[in-house]
């Protein structure tokens, strides 16, 4: 069973992550991971710190002249800059800031200073996620399954969702500074963002998953735990400063009637099913239908701005305001590339447990003959 | 750790439930959880089989002089209508019908014919959902956490969510066919319903679960899998119809600048925390903060409707059209009492985590402690 | 993945249990069940309860037309003889019994009352258990994976081992009435036992499970919780009396030299792998190696005896002697069947998670294909 | 819930652990855990290799000053000898060596080199339990539970079990090149060693854990994989070498009339429970029954030895003898360490469980409460 542990504090000296159950004989190309760590950091509206000191991941263990061994995959990310308490501000200290972790951490964990609390509920911690996701997708890779990931909204200006893009827009993501597929939206987000900088202010956003030639059978509506989407939903959910999540048309959905939605089904000529409609986001009953899978996750602001924020000191029980610390503008870029990682996350552990396989070979046999005994569709 | 596993099939005997971990010495109240299986079967526009066979629960171990033994508690919910295949159309038989499990779940499970796949896909097992939540709410009662659930959307027609409602409004919510505090959105939303059903026709909604009283510190930022609005996620979106979660207001959040949505904190004078807003829905940095948490489902039609969709029968491989079986026009409200059921187990999950405790004594002595010396707040 | 939680009371209605993650389409035979759980009621030494209710399963969900839908299995088993407080003597009250989870458990979850502890702590619950096991046997059974288990010991009375017996003396075990292969050694055991049950005393002993044509490759070395030496001790250890585990020759092996015990390899003619001992009792490593699993339980002697037992009263304070309930004089056969139903669930969990397959057929193909590539050995 | 993962090759750069789910505020000293790494690498009986690089762990997360966060516990282990390769000898190559996880490694994995199998196979990854275990001592000792191991088997040498030594016996161990109480008895395993080594062979033996001032009431009888002694046994029998576990006299109680292995319980002055006996090892009925709890594991001796063992090369398949690689000749003093480790993980585990508690503080509070109301025993 695919699982992973991540540690690793904002300013400390380093994130480690551990992959338990990844197959063996899974070719393993560190530099496509620092990619992946590259594109988090990425993205226009994030503060100085990403730019300067850019991830590079080290993976110790688990890989052996080149491919995976079956064993634990072992990776270091160390923190180069602001390594011990760097530029975290000593006024931080005990007047936990709205919108952060800082409050109910410091309650829960027995604190009045906000730094053991801030140190890990910060973003930082996504980095090791981006790297575990990285893995899984060389794992996803030889199966066909790819993941797409693209920002569909930034403050209020929205770019069309992936079903609506040409072959061309899709690839445009890629080199986008906002992740974003439209040139006309992509101006207008980087001049809100530009604008919002100005201001000391932050911008939120949309982002949007889509994971292709998923086979159908993945996740089971057995049991609640079991189901796709909802395992989907706790790891979409679990990103920071994510608070929505939307399967398919969820939303837009629950104001049509019925009629309106569905996704029909038809045969093709050599007997495969198409559906020239998505509503389900490529989930249907909690199982993966063989269409797409697209989930949308909503990304609220970030909480550091620099209007001064209403708060108190926990140790003097005094009204005090927030300190401001200078931080990103916009991270709906960076969600994007996190969004996958999780999402590619669920999707391989669904895999793994549907196909088993200790091995690649293993694991791949077993796909190849589920897709041509009827996994596929109808022929068998 | 409290856990729990269902089964049953849709037109079997039964639906057993199984909770494990449940604390000892909660006095047990057969007939609260029967209340709320009939709340979760009442709400116009179900068909006609909810109100011939009325859901009770028994509870067969577990519970000794009526109270919690700290055992597992077994439950039966017998399914008194329908009992082997009742008023499952042998129709239904090879063409899956779009927007259930049925072509997923054939080709993952290798069947060629629907029946054993609906017959576990459909939101029949809810039922059994909502008596452990019941049994949850039991264990919460005593902590003075409450739980809240309605109605505030049904097709295009909104009603307003929790924090604007007087008193009298919310309990008007109880009595509302359609779990509506608002008459005029009740009285709207009963029209859509008759037009609906008269066209043969489906409509979705929104819900929205507020739990009160839950004190900060549940959950953690500590692993992706710790964080309490992560965990609802899965629970919610672990619903059958349910296609997208929001935390607060995440939604709307996302589009706004961060200037105009943190949640300030104002110190009162018995040096307890207050807010003014709620936007973060009770969870800051995947952990609870004391305020109210705010959970929002949002609800698909159902896909079974008198037009009839295109399909294909997996046997012959020819196309088709689904079959349609009579069924509900809206499933809204009792999304309502299963999203609470499911909310009430993640926050008595994450009790049990924190509080630890064995017996009901012992969680509330741990809780009251936690809450006396910083927990509520500050005063320590 | 293979799950299940079982629930019931000793003198409750009903032993529920559900099994989630058992893949679909396997044969289910409730009278295969039903011989399994006689297995655990027979055998010299119990006490009359045994035979007055002899235990039948009833599954109420997830099997259609005789065979297995892969939605969670439900069973019930009715407790006939001794519903509601049947022999449970009313003077069991305050005095915890030596020996027993009374003391411990009611500590733990807040009772004075012996009770509601020794309902659930009581052996009766594996009944459910041997059920789960025998729905495991059909699972493996398709795979030629065979279980064995028998008694090989009762109190100081020795019988052989499985590798040291004739196919003849193999197959006496399912008649004798002490599931003991050796004509001598049963004589002893009966007469030990009528000895003790005059005495009022009970006996303890050793049982043996193995597991025949167990593929190489389950479990794993890359992490504790995965060597499958490690599962299969935390099931069997898990069975009420047990109170030592052993794998393959163990004990005596930790007394030997290293070169006294090795299993050395001989190639065969067709290039399959051959041994002529199993001290390692087909798991090295913390992986089966392809030769039989054995697993040795050591079960110790009721505590349930004739003599009065010093112990004190909860609610005066005092000194007392433990209540003498009539029991069982001998449950070591029992033991065994449970033991097997255990292995069993633990060799179907490591088969379920290498192989995957939501059907039989996925898992049959995928093990298949796994022993024609390699997996048998080496002649790919 | 307290949980870890590791990660690591033997011949690897680093080792690495994280620990998630520790509570805040435990004073952690780096100095004790490597005190505890020492104790593993010590020993009369290992090789070269142990002396050369002694283990020092480094935590680079969840610590601040001094104290830990309640955020995941990232510790790394550098492998100073032997880095890359390091004097694992390439004839290795396709040979399994019987007794270890080679044969059945590659054919599960899917390689014909056992170096990717045997790289984590190795017992080099119980460095990093031990570190856990000492972690989990930390939490442990503030509420004054402690943990006691010693060898009591080498070869065919016995030395007594804990409960027959003396105060001064017991603190001989710490200074014992063999971890043994026992003047006489270590003299014959000194010899035993020495002999065994000059024949190329090896020995193995018994270690007895023992844990002082444990609380009744950890773990439960409620489900099978809540049972106290059953996680344990789980725990311990994952440490390579491990074959067999005994709790208290589980192994000598088999072959007694129960009769004679109850422990009674007396009434104290203070009305407090006394047993004179400990047969049942500190648990009954899977719960901590407020007496020393006393697990037993026993040590195959390691299987490379002088003595050339028959295997086959798989690359060829032809008969060929198993390389001898240089090893340790008698690992049993190390695995009394790992064994004390993985049993205060699951001690440390049950305690987080039952306490609940975030912080230090938290969980002595509640843990103080529970014995002050009755966990303690009855005075309440």
């Amino acid at each position: 069973m695919l699982r992973f542990l991540t540690a690793g504090d904002s300013h400390g000296e380093a994130l480690l992550g551990i992959l338990e159950g990844y197959p063996s004989r899974i070719p393993i190309d560190e530099e496509s991971i620092n990619r992946d760590l590259a594109r988090r950091q990425s993205g226009y509206g994030r503060s100085d710190r990403m730019r300067i000191a850019i991830d590079r991941v080290r993976i110790v263990s688990g890989v052996w002249k080149g491919i995976s061994t079956g064993s634990p995959i072992g990776l270091i990310i160390e923190n180069k800059a602001g390594r011990k308490g760097g530029d975290l501000p000593a006024q931080l200290g005990s007047v936990p800031r709205p919108g952060h972790a800082d409050l109910a951490g410091s309650l829960k964990y027995g604190f009045k200073d906000v730094s053991p609390v801030s140190e890990r509920a910060s973003a930082r911690e996504t980095a090791m996620r981006v790297a575990i996701g990285s893995l899984c997708k060389l794992l996803l890779e030889p199966l066909s399954i790819k993941l797409f990931s693209h920002v569909i909204q930034i403050g209020n200006v929205a770019s069309p969702p992936y079903e609506r893009l040409s072959a061309k827009q899709r690839l445009r993501v890629e080199r986008s500074p906002v992740r974003c597929s439209n040139i006309a939206a992509e101006k207008s987000m980087l001049r809100r963002i530009d604008l919002a900088r100005k201001r000391g202010d932050s911008l939120g956003g949309e982002v949007e998953t889509v994971v292709l030639n998923v086979p159908p059978g993945l996740g089971s509506y057995a049991h609640y735990d079991t189901r796709l989407d909802a395992r989907i939903a706790l790891a979409v959910m679990s990103i920071p400063s994510v608070k929505a999540i939307e399967i398919g048309s969820g939303i837009e959905e629950s104001r049509l009637p019925g009629s309106q939605v569905q996704d029909e089904m038809f045969l093709t000529r050599n007997n495969s099913v198409r559906r020239r409609t998505n509503n389900a986001g490529g989930i249907e009953g909690g199982v993966s239908n063989g269409e797409p899978v697209v989930v949308r996750a909503f990304v609220k602001p970030l909480p550091t701005i620099r209007k001064s924020l209403r708060s108190f000191d926990m140790r003097v029980l005094r009204s005090s305001r927030a300190p401001f610390v200078r931080s990103d503008t916009c991270v709906v870029p960076a969600v994007a590339a996190i969004a996958e990682a999780m999402v590619a996350f669920e999707i391989a552990r669904a895999v793994t447990e549907k196909f088993g396989g200790d091995s690649l070979n293993e694991t791949k046999r077993n796909f190849a003959s589920y897709l041509r005994t009827g996994g596929r569709g109808l022929s068998s």
